[in-house]
């Protein structure tokens, strides 16, 4: 059985939300970021990466979102997560999903791991402060030229939109209306009254 | 005809080759960054998110580099650059790629672009400092745990080569030293000796 590893507030919730959307069979297990639990020895065997999502497969772990929601598309291709047949829709699909993980993820990162790309107190400042315009910016982007609505890609939902769904839900924290993106706003509002997503984020709670 | 917009010393160098080792037709497009060319209107209309790699399809338009790759990989099978039938080894060479384009590059680009998520110059400035640290673990992380050999993932070749080949290529910009990741350093060698590479590099001279 899959087994999926997540700490709450992170990008695994993408990954766990579509799980539930392809109906599989999973465990989800919870690590406790304020614990340390995944710099512990048991789980840098699992992702020395020292992050979360981890999903464990029967032929071995996975890592990185983008990776982890095209697998789940593909291995359960009844649930229709991906334009599986058509290589340049599912391009367009990875793209997505690829400028969330290396530039959305990333400009929010810096609010609270600017330990990762700097030491200096007055930079780490620095970096907060500048959030909300970085985060901001990606968001404008993606509400002017990436979202197509009423999903990401168009009339189908997608391994985007519980990815989407999951960043946005930073936005508050990241001191950034949502209210600014009318139809990410209203994508977000829709998400939330999923079956798959409610479910999810009781578990998650 | 597939068209490839790239700029000298950056990872759309990983595209161009791939394009060149699946035996594409593709004409090659040249943005001079000091120019500011990613910046005009004619390339935002194209890619507005100013950046390079971009791929102009008979379909339309794809960015970020992983999605490209394995745009390139499946619409060239025969050129086996990934393990198209099997979900879990795609899956394994997306998460490569998701974490050189996520988290390698990302610690690589505040060295020159830390203007991107600061602005105080003493902010700007330890972010410099911090490259050679931040891009060696990554490598260290690459060499221990990633790198499986010859290739990335093993016996055979795939999208994965060039985007190392590529990031690798930017270590001694970050002052890191390649000899101290032994089989990072004899794959940078057997790649830049690869007809398919050294064609891509006097191109883009």
């Amino acid at each position: 059985m899959l087994k999926l590893f997540y700490a709450l507030n992170t990008c695994a919730l993408a990954s766990h939300i579509a799980l539930e959307e392809a109906n599989a069979q999973y465990e989800a297990v919870r690590l406790d970021f304020r614990a340390n639990d995944q710099s512990k020895p048991e789980y840098l065997a699992i992702n020395p990466k020292a992050r979360v999502p981890a999903l464990i497969t029967e032929q071995g772990i996975l890592t990185e979102t983008p990776a982890i929601l095209a697998y789940i598309a593909q291995t359960f291709p009844e649930a229709r997560l991906a334009p599986l047949a058509d290589p340049y829709a599912f391009a367009r699909i990875q793209a997505f999903n690829s400028y969330l993980c290396s530039t959305v993820h990333v400009a929010h990162a810096h609010g609270r791991r600017g330990y990762r790309w700097a030491d200096d107190p007055v930079a780490i400042k620095d970096m907060q402060r500048k959030v909300p315009e970085t985060v901001g910016a990606c968001f404008e982007l993606i509400e002017r030229e990436m979202f197509t609505g009423p999903w990401v890609t168009g009339g189908d939902y997608s391994i985007c939109d519980p990815y989407l769904f999951t960043i946005s839900g930073w936005l508050k924290g990241d001191s950034v209306d949502i209210a600014r993106f009318p139809r990410v706003h209203d994508h977000y509002t829709r998400m939330s009254a999923r079956a798959a997503v409610k479910k999810v984020l009781a578990v998650q709670s």
